[in-house]
């Protein structure tokens, strides 16, 4: 091939999302360089083909410098593409996202972020990739493990209703989520172990091992 | 940014499946260049970025000029990429599935179509391009409308079976596949026609309104 042939260029970009006051947030970070220098956007960068083994890698490389964390696992969303998306020309970004434990982000300096109905404007198209991650997130959150993740070791039922609710947004039904989830069993109880509190005693729960494992290996 | 930043390959790559003597098969093309000159692969080309507005419109410019018609529809499978899957470099390719009705290979000179059981080996990561575009139908076909465009314009319950048990490759039970397809407003049943065979008459469907309206808009 013509080696003058023009490439476009090829970045990566991350939205990554967590549960704050039980809000749906998604994190942002300042850009130090032109274009939409000091605005902010969804931590990004171009790939760098000396250093970078595949776009996941370059995701989780940019991650890491630009909020200073390694993302516990990151997924492919959607590929976004052509002519007039960023000003320095053709371009294509391979978008990741995840869901992120809170705990993680006081580990950042730099990451800030908003609950997904408040967001700033954004630069690029950011707003149709958030827009797309959101989508995926809430779609895939009814019927997989992510949500749980976000929660310690040990939980209630109350509990992982609770953040399922706040990640996809709207009200499930007590009983029948507590039907599906031990159906798909994501989760297991622990033997003799009850929170205690105001009302009676809650039984805890944690991730299914099958669940835990099949996270490791995607690490 | 400095224009000399080394930028990696971008090509599309499509997987684009129909059924023929009720099997699903795969469309490859022969490599007219280097590398794998000759070898059967999945119609793909570099991204060009003076012609092509988006990926997906490099995907129907190679779809057109490889195959020899227009696909239908495009829907983005996964982005691929990485410093070892092409060797003339760090490449990313973004690839696309489609289902295509069988009566459109007849414009095509140049395709050649295998049953996805018994595919040659294949260059790149096509294999992998594959198998997840497989994976990805199967799972799709089983909650959407994609398997009916590849019937007639009417058709009976029994035939739109049969479709979906080919597109997904497992047996599907007769009453509740019927049931869940009704219920999901997919189809709707022609007013007073019915297919005279062998057997009772058969009540003719065709696709519901709203499904074609979406399908449209998509194309």
């Amino acid at each position: 091939m013509d080696p003058s042939f023009p490439r476009p260029l090829v970045m990566v970009d991350t939205a990554l999302f967590t549960i704050l006051d039980e809000r749906l947030c998604l994190l942002l970070t300042q850009r130090k360089e032109p274009p939409f220098e000091r605005k902010l956007a969804l931590p990004g960068g171009f790939v760098h083909v000396d250093e970078d083994a595949d776009t996941e890698a370059a995701a989780r490389r940019v991650v890491c410098g630009k909020i200073g964390f390694d993302a516990p696992y990151l997924e492919q969303l959607f590929t976004f593409s052509g002519a007039t998306r960023d000003p320095r020309g053709w371009s294509v970004s391979v978008a990741y996202y995840a869901l992120i434990p809170a705990s993680l982000l006081d580990r950042s300096q730099t990451a800030e972020a908003f609950p997904v109905e408040a967001l700033p404007a954004l630069p690029f198209d950011h707003d149709r990739i958030v827009a797309k991650a959101i989508e995926r997130l809430r779609g895939k959150a009814t019927y997989s493990s992510l949500p749980a993740f976000l929660l310690p070791a040990t939980f209630t039922m109350n509990e992982l209703h609770r953040i399922y609710e706040q990640t996809i947004g709207v009200r499930l039904d007590k009983a029948s989520f507590r039907h599906k989830i031990l159906e798909q069993g994501i989760i297991d109880p622990v033997p003799s172990q009850f929170r205690i509190g105001a009302h009676r005693p809650a039984q805890l729960y944690r991730l299914a091992n099958r669940v835990l494992t099949a996270f490791e290996r995607k690490i």
